[in-house]
């Protein structure tokens, strides 16, 4: 029995949270699409194919694991790859409030995939990509937060 | 003593969890006025005269309910109406966190007038206009969170 | 359409805040039942007897009000007196959390029978019967916290 | 690689809560353990040979299931048994404040045990062993919250 | 031994919250810093210059502070006027959990600060810069939620 | 101008959240207080005189700070020590939540003390004395959770 979890995210960028949470999947399934949104309203720093890369970088190494983009409803995504669970990661209360809302909706949306949480290693709770760059962008030390790659990607971007 | 109540809101568009707790409350109530916010600088799907004709479809046959558009102070429109309570639906802790405060502010403004919060039938607890939107943008399938006539009006403005 | 409302609690003792939202109750509904709950297994400071007789001296004056016993499942009580709504008090995020639970639970009970919350006066946003016993006991000024009445009551019983 | 997960709880008595998540489970794990917690000076309605008596009949049919009891630290009997993940069902906030604690907790003294959060059925949102209980003892109908064979063995404890 | 703190904001406009906290805190500490946020890119209703005149003629009288703008991240800025403590109002549960994020972010960065909560006066507790400049926007009435100089400010800026 | 905090608690045992918490306090204040709450009917695993020695054990060698027995209301105690402050850590959501309370109730009581909130090092943010008592209880590894000394008592204690 083979099991296949989607580990759904705007990843812009990917931080050393989301890396734990991919690392603590794989230990679990046999294999974890880490899924990138792609919303053409939404604007992010970095595009998509910016996105894309700075993961397959940061993920090198890590077996069974699969970077893709998606533009369509999750589960419509997680269904077409023959995926059987999505991963989220909970950080605080207010993160899963609006988790379990989305969890229930995609239920209705579709009854055998289901959600389940895990959280991130401690020294990384207060972590979001936000904070990233909002914290890059003022030059703060960035170190623990990214990989070291990601933090020379948010640095040209800020042409600091 | 004839009871009237406010339940306001944006409704862009109408969902079934808006109508379930309009049909709660008319079996406490004598009279709903379902208030229709507009506000010229917030930008919804759907304009005002489409939200007002989609709620007046919706809630079809039932009685003692009218729906009127405003663009004032919530308790201003409350006291113009010969009004006493507000009615606000609740769903999720980050909900109440936001309506306890708007219910205390608006106690503030006006101390004779009472906000009552009630919860929709527990199927409906993880739906949200935007949620409606977001699903039937992508063309996923919205069948039980609102009427198909508002379904029928989201396809068509999402031109699917 | 005459619209009763039953305010369950244990009431030991009554406080500022209970009188605050039976108050403010009883100008939406025509007539509101304040349930007395008796469980012979949970220990109270004061008994059935005299937590009514303390309600009743809190309310006197107060027109369209009702105290009354009660040891069975509150739906039960509530068809029983014919009541259709059921006033709970919310202060906190963590009352509001165990309050959707019962009201979620008691509408699978009986389903005609809505829950409806009410936000006491910000002054009493911290106020609770076991914080008035606490501070009572130990001979602080609850004055603001509690009728005349039912602070000799407490002094009495803490025979201070 | 087979993947064996612990469901833990105390299961007094058990509910088509924890039925839902243990199916939902089942579908995601090789093998899923129910550990029942036998706490000796904590109290239980029900022997710790009557709940596991329970959850055996009313988890018969299903496959890949074990049901064992367990008196000492959760991640201890987890390593024991060889299984990597330990199952928890989340309903409200609160629930998740509490659980979240005990993961990092159990993080902290065991970092390769994971804990992953599952969510329960909407309609069973409300419900708990102590709810059940209390509704129970009044006479109140249970029939859509345990199956018979609990809801009897209810009615039997509580000579009804 | 001198203690600084600082106590960050945007002030767009300072209410009567704001002052009750600097208050507050002024009591503990030898001095306070209000410092005012100024980010080229977040639009505020009132320019930096009339955010920080505003706050100077609300706290006129008040010994032991001083306001100052900064544009940089905090704790750079913590740093750069030896201060020790940074001081953030809290209200609501949604409040801290993201102040919580904040404060451990900081931590992070500069591990020799320390953040402290302070709870405003109850009735500030519904009251916020943005729910403030609502209701002064439909002419609903501000006495007691900013100072009589803020509201003429408010007025202009509205044209009412 | 001295300043004085105090850090109530039961300290049943004191954990290195609570040392942590002290240290953090003691950069902020003068003198810091440590109020050791002693409740003859509430019992604890430690008597008054053993949680005094292991916090007398556990702060050797730091400055300006004192331990108290208290057997009163936290506000008379506070005013009977000249102190203005009350210092509480808080973890997590349901934390705050009753700290909120007992802030704004102590308030009441004494409007000329403050309440402020820290924040434990967040590897301590799932520690509580309780669950420290239950891992000790089953033999679990709380090196890094209690200092040496209440380790070895703990053990003996449990008679492990």
């Amino acid at each position: 029995m083979k099991k296949t979890a989607v580990y759904p995210g705007t990843f812009d960028p990917v931080t050393n949270g989301h890396i734990d949470i991919i690392k603590r999947g794989i230990k679990i399934f046999n294999k974890i699409i880490v899924a990138v949104m792609f919303h053409p309203k939404k604007s992010t720093l970095f595009s998509l194919e910016e996105r894309i890369f700075m993961l397959e970088h940061s993920l090198k190494g890590l077996k069974n694991i699969k970077i893709e983009p998606f533009d369509e409803l999750l589960v419509d995504f997680v269904k077409k790859k023959n995926a059987q669970v999505v991963i989220r990661g909970v950080r605080a209360i207010s993160d899963f409030d609006y988790e379990f809302q989305m969890a229930l909706m995609n239920r209705q949306l579709a009854n055998d995939i289901e959600t389940i949480f895990m959280i991130p290693n401690g020294i990384y709770s207060y972590l979001s990509s936000s904070l990233v760059k909002e914290i890059a962008q003022y030059g703060g030390n960035i170190d623990t937060l990214v990989p070291m790659f990601i933090k020379n990607q948010l640095q040209r971007k800020f042409k600091l």
